[in-house]
Parts: C-alpha cells; sequence; structure tokens
C-alpha cells in the first residue's frame, strides 16, 4: 500500500479535505501532494500540474500504484472497500444506505452555502455571515434543512454519540467542511448542531488539517470575495 | 424485496432516470411511483408529496421497507450491495473505482451542459444546440472533455464492447441522460461517442424510459427554456 494524494490548500479545498480527514482518522498512511491554487484557467500552474495527473484535472486525486482515482466521494468509496476492516462507512446496511443519502446531498447539493459562504479556515467573517442571511434566503433555507437533517440524525441515537451515525464515518469527513463554514461566518445553529461542530473542530485528523490550514501563508483572490488580503 | 421507486416526468427528470434504468436492465422489481412537476416551490404539489415521502423532498427516492433512501447514487450504491451477484459495478476493483470516479463526475459536475441542455426526451433542438454551442464557451468545453473522457473508456477495451465497462453497469445508468441531452440537440460529437448514444438509445431499460417520456402529455414551463408549448 502506497498512497499519494493530491490535493488543494488548506484553507480553501473542501473537496480535498475531505478524504484526507478520512485517511487520517483511520490511519491510512499516504503521501500528500499539496498543489497550490493560482486560479482555475487552462494556463493555471495548478490545472497544468493536476492535468498532468488526470484527465480530470481537478483536485482531490488518489494514486494507488498505477491506479488514478478522481473525486472525493470515489476516493472514499475505494478505500472503503479496500480497508474493509475499519468500517468507514457505518457496517449496519440501513445505516449505510442513509449515510450514502447524507453524503449525496453533499456532493452534489447546498449550492447557496457554496457560492456565498466558501471555506475559509484562517479567516472569522462574523459581519458577513450576517449580511449573507439577511441577503440570500437560499442561503438561510439550506442551513434549516441542514441544521434539521443532522440534528435528527444526531439525536435519534440510543447512545451519547459524537458523530453522524455512532462512531465517525466518511459522512462526518464530508460534512467537517460545512461546519467550517458554520463556525467562521458565525451562523447560529441549534444546539445539537453548535455541539457536533465542537466535537468536528476536537476530531483527530480534522484538527490536523485545521492546524496546518492556520499555517499556511497564500491568500488567493478567486477564493476570497470578502478580502483583499489577509 | 418490495421496492417502490418514486421519480419525476419521464421527459425531463434526469436524475430519476438513472436508477431506474439500472434496476430495470438488471431486471430488480420495483413499483413505480410517478409524481409530476408542477413547480419546485414549497407550495407546489410535487414538493407537498416529496416532502411527505423524505426530508429531502427530492426524486429519486426508493423505499424498501422501512428504508427510505434519496438520491440515484446511494440508491445505486444500495442495489448494488443488495444484489452483489449481478454486478450492477464492474466487478473488477480498479475498473470500479474508474466508474466510480466516472459517476462522481456526472453527479457533481457538467454544471453547464445541466443548464443550458435541459433533457427534453420528446423535442428536438437542432438550432437552439447550435446557438449554445455558439454562446457558451463553457458547453463547448465541457461536450469536449466529455467525448474525450467516453471515447478514452470505449477504446481502450480489448473486446468490442458496447458499454463503457464492458458489460452495461450503473456508470451507463449515469451517462445516459446526457446521451439523450446530446441526441435531442444534434450536438455533434465524435463516431465513437456518437456509436455509444446509439447503443444507449437501444438499451432494455432505457428504451422503455424513452417511449413512456415520448407517451406523456405534460408541458412543464419550468423544464422549458425553449418552447412555449408542445
Amino acid at each position: 500500500m502506497n498512497y499519494t494524494l493530491y490535493i488543494g490548500n488548506k484553507n480553501y479545498s473542501t473537496w480535498s479535505m475531505r478524504p484526507w480527514v478520512v485517511m487520517r482518522y483511520f490511519d491510512i498512511p499516504f503521501n500528500e501532494k499539496l498543489v497550490k491554487f493560482d486560479s482555475f484557467n487552462d494556463d493555471s500552474l495548478f490545472k497544468k500540474t493536476m492535468f498532468s495527473v488526470s484527465k480530470y484535472g481537478t483536485v482531490p486525486i488518489l494514486i494507488d500504484e498505477d491506479l488514478v482515482i478522481s473525486d472525493s466521494l470515489a476516493i472514499c468509496e475505494y478505500l472503503a472497500e479496500k480497508h474493509c476492516d475499519l468500517a468507514l462507512w457505518p457496517s449496519d446496511p440501513q445505516e449505510r444506505a442513509i449515510a450514502r443519502s447524507l453524503v449525496a446531498k453533499m456532493h452534489s447539493g447546498f449550492q447557496a452555502i457554496r457560492t456565498y459562504l466558501p471555506m475559509n479556515i484562517e479567516a472569522e467573517f462574523p459581519q458577513i455571515g450576517q449580511i449573507i442571511l439577511r441577503d440570500h434566503l437560499e442561503v438561510k433555507k439550506e442551513i434549516i434543512f441542514l441544521d434539521d437533517l443532522l440534528s435528527s440524525l444526531l439525536t435519534s441515537k440510543q447512545s451519547n454519540c459524537d458523530y453522524l451515525f455512532g462512531d465517525f464515518s466518511i459522512a462526518d469527513g464530508f460534512y467537517a467542511p460545512l461546519c467550517l463554514r458554520l463556525k467562521n461566518y458565525h451562523i447560529a445553529t441549534s444546539p445539537i448542531l453548535n455541539n457536533y461542530i465542537d466535537t468536528i473542530c476536537n476530531t483527530k485528523g480534522i484538527k490536523d488539517w485545521i492546524n496546518d490550514a492556520l499555517q499556511e501563508k497564500s491568500f488567493v483572490a478567486m477564493d476570497e470575495p470578502y478580502r483583499l488580503h489577509r
């Protein structure tokens, strides 16, 4: 086993964060290759580098010997199969199906949150958060939906579990970047979701990602709709 | 086994089409519940009905006894696990990983094609297709990318296989709606992709979906940016 994971800037790249934190949480060793964002134009250094790695030209990419796997979800599914002893997905088939629905929603949904609340781990935007909520009803609607969705999962457990399906799983990895968005824009959420966000921020692997992000010195304009500099 | 699959209009609903054609191809029996689109406003009949079925309020939804599974990909993953004898995914782990990358791309990507070339099985828009290609560079770029991606898979097989990974799989189900978009807007593609589109249109299950779509009489304004009526 000799994995290489290509990722973008830790401060900004939500898609990269997902498989990275899952691999770290489950102690799956890998070499990290961080390709810094400059722009997403075809002639950017980022795109040139990533197109030399795969046709998709995106991050994350997992390399396992000759195999090149694109996409955060496809990578996690591959790892879940390959490390079936680790239970990357919930082991109960019904819970696993519900976890996959949740992850699929993150994979293709929450478009308004994505657009208006880009992840920016080292920044705090309390005022911007309030303005976005005031001016963009669809962001508010998505947050209400999200809060209800996660809270109902977190309270449905019999025991006092911290994660969405009891033990940490791919689902938590997928929702971790969203937790950081809510936190950094100071979006008010239910006590249950607040508590979950705290748990996520203190989770093995996720803590490392956050610390690494805080130490990055890059400022990437395309990911900074709300600042001119750090 | 007693599946119920909720879907939207066959003429328009690409997301519904994916698991439906997969289940039909693999002879997995199910009850179909077609919930007609009126609008996606919260007070629409469609949304009210679908919110009574699941929190997500979307189609497709698969019901298996007490279990309610949202999302085309999560549904297909569930079926692939439950019917592991049927090989819904390619059986080789490496091919399966590549198939999942491809499906993930369809799940969250091709945003320009989605926006400008909505599926409309019973209509033909040759002129609109040309105008879109002329005016929207991002559509053109996505089609070039797509053609290259699918063609390289289709030519990499040793034998003369018709489908993306040899035998029909979830990946073909996911790309079937896109084939119909290309066909109905008369988008020029490579001979290899042309051939694949023909194969897809004549595939068991997909043929049935197309026939059903042609017999629908609904005209849904939100899905008809290019017509006032049928």
